[in-house]
């Protein structure tokens, strides 16, 4: 099972949203199918929406008929922009299209500059392939013999189009023979920890115990918990999190009950242009998504309801981010900014 | 609407299973539909569970056919135990039975007790409306003009047989002219905040916006929420405070944010027998109230499951049990000691 594909003319993935029911591969063609397949989650997760959307402009790109570049360029900033408005908070999918906005400026001319964009869009992916590797070891080697790790949403091979972040570091544990045990919360309003985590962890044979969001701190106040590892969405300067609705709360009860918090995820997702956590911009979804599970309704017609996708966590609940260089901790002003120059 | 009502020789309630979508009245005739209702949850709400083991009581023994009293209180004591063994954690269903089973002890002849059965438990009920009001208006006290209040489960008219105790406090506010807000939690996984409470609040007019349970701590932190205030389903002597899954989340993020965590109860849910929180047996339940929603799969076949149906609260993060009596403060080991003597 690959996330996502590049078949040449075209990007092949798996829809997230008809797992773990069913494995359907959809095929993208064009830059409005990718943008497509991202607004409507078919694809998620902040390191695979990055590698969509790269994909997405290199294929846009093909698809431009002009011979002056100025025209080539001004049509693939257009395009660019539709895949950049599909959703607001994971920054890598801003990182992967200015990247492939800068491979544009090599002076080819407008054939080779196609090329160019396929060979970037797959280096991006390789990048990040080789990001989540390292990733999961560093993060396997915070785990320990016998740990019971609780994680949030998916931050799988899923999520990334590779080994996965936090999902990865566990499963890297469990090559090494940790004997471990996950806890995953089901993650409303999509289901996503209950849909794709306990199916990843499933097909790997690792034990796991599905729980609803509400039930984490049960388990942390018992003591059953050793640590608490998920991913990112964004990661601000001062290494104030954004991450899938529900992380602030497990990161304030981790604290609360003296475990270690820990976030995986990618450099690319690490956005030092925002000072602090309260400026990343956070999505809020459709109602629907919480009125209704699968069509069906759990709620009164008419009521109000809010549904932002992701919270922050602020950076004094996090007790380590672990990047492909590394794990790095507080100070998270300096550690960060030391982390991307080198 | 009322939750339960008493009908001479049959009680009435109100499938709560099937809210919001249908008003469905059950007639529940012998103890066992009594027991039966309890334990498939059509009844919910420690006060309410009591409320319909004691009409249970009520309407077994009269359907006892035996000239001996002997006979008769041991066939009302295994009928008391059917209703007890129902469901564990709320500790208002075992006072309730004990308090009618206290009541055979009269001297009366078998006819004589069977309708002394029938005035006990009416005389419940009525203590429970009595009771609820009176919380209702001292919990209304602690809630500002203009303030939100953030709610779990349901703790309204549907869980008492009365004015409800948290959604009771909220609801007195709402006729004081508060110009309250509520934020519902969904309460997973039998979304009892999408179904019951939200459903009780729009009847009554009063703006609710439904959240899921992960979303609770974004909205505390941003500062949205004024006070947290909820129900109970036993209260040890110390304070601590079974409730609900994901009641101890919540009141670990007021503290950590700065808002109170209120607990509204009757006195029948305080256990002076239990010295803490974590002697309450915890209710494990089916594994399919979490991998389904409404008949409706939302996880991979044969995940392996948790799903406590209650969580303990200790009594350190609990602002004020609001009780019929008042609302009373730390320290809880002397407070609610000297509340039930009064």
């Amino acid at each position: 099972m690959e996330a996502i594909t590049w078949l040449d003319d075209r990007i092949e993935i798996i829809d997230q949203t008809r797992l773990p029911w069913e494995e359907v591969y959809l095929q993208l063609s064009t830059y409005e199918e990718a943008a497509q397949a991202i607004k409507e989650m078919r694809v998620r997760g902040a390191p695979l929406i990055g590698l969509v959307a790269a994909y997405g402009i290199a294929l846009g790109a093909q698809s431009i008929k002009t011979k002056s570049k100025e025209h080539f360029l001004a049509e693939l900033r257009r395009m660019a922009e539709v895949l950049a408005s599909t959703r607001p908070t994971a920054v890598n999918l801003f990182q992967a299209i200015k990247r492939m906005i800068a491979a544009t400026q090599t002076g080819e001319d407008i054939t080779g500059t196609k090329a160019t964009l396929i060979a970037e869009a797959k280096a991006i992916h390789d990048d990040e392939r080789q990001a989540t590797r390292l990733i999961s070891q560093f993060g396997a080697e915070l785990i320990g013999n016998g740990f019971t790790i609780l994680t949030h949403c998916n931050a799988g091979p899923l999520a990334t189009g590779g080994d996965g972040t936090a999902l990865g570091a566990i499963m890297a544990a469990k090559e090494q023979n940790k004997g471990i045990n996950i806890i995953a919360t089901e993650t409303r309003p999509l289901f996503q920890g209950a849909r794709l985590t306990v199916w990843e962890l499933m097909r790997k044979d690792i034990p796991v115990t599905l729980i609803t969001d509400s039930m984490a701190g049960h388990f942390i106040s018992k003591g059953d918990v050793n640590c608490v590892m998920v991913g990112a969405d964004r990661i601000a300067a001062n290494g104030d999190v954004a991450n899938k609705i529900g992380t602030y709360t497990l990161a304030v009860l981790a604290r609360e009950n003296g475990i270690p918090f820990y976030v995986a995820a990618p450099i690319t997702t690490i956005d030092l242009s925002l000072s602090s956590g309260d400026r990343i911009p956070i999505e809020y979804r459709s109602p629907e998504e919480v009125t209704h599970v699968q069509g069906v309704p759990v709620a009164p017609q008419g009521v109000q309801v809010a549904n932002p996708a992701f919270d922050v966590t602020p950076h004094r609940y996090v007790s380590a981010i672990i990047t492909e260089k590394g794990a790095i901790k507080e100070p998270y002003q300096m550690t960060l900014s030391k982390l991307l120059d080198e």
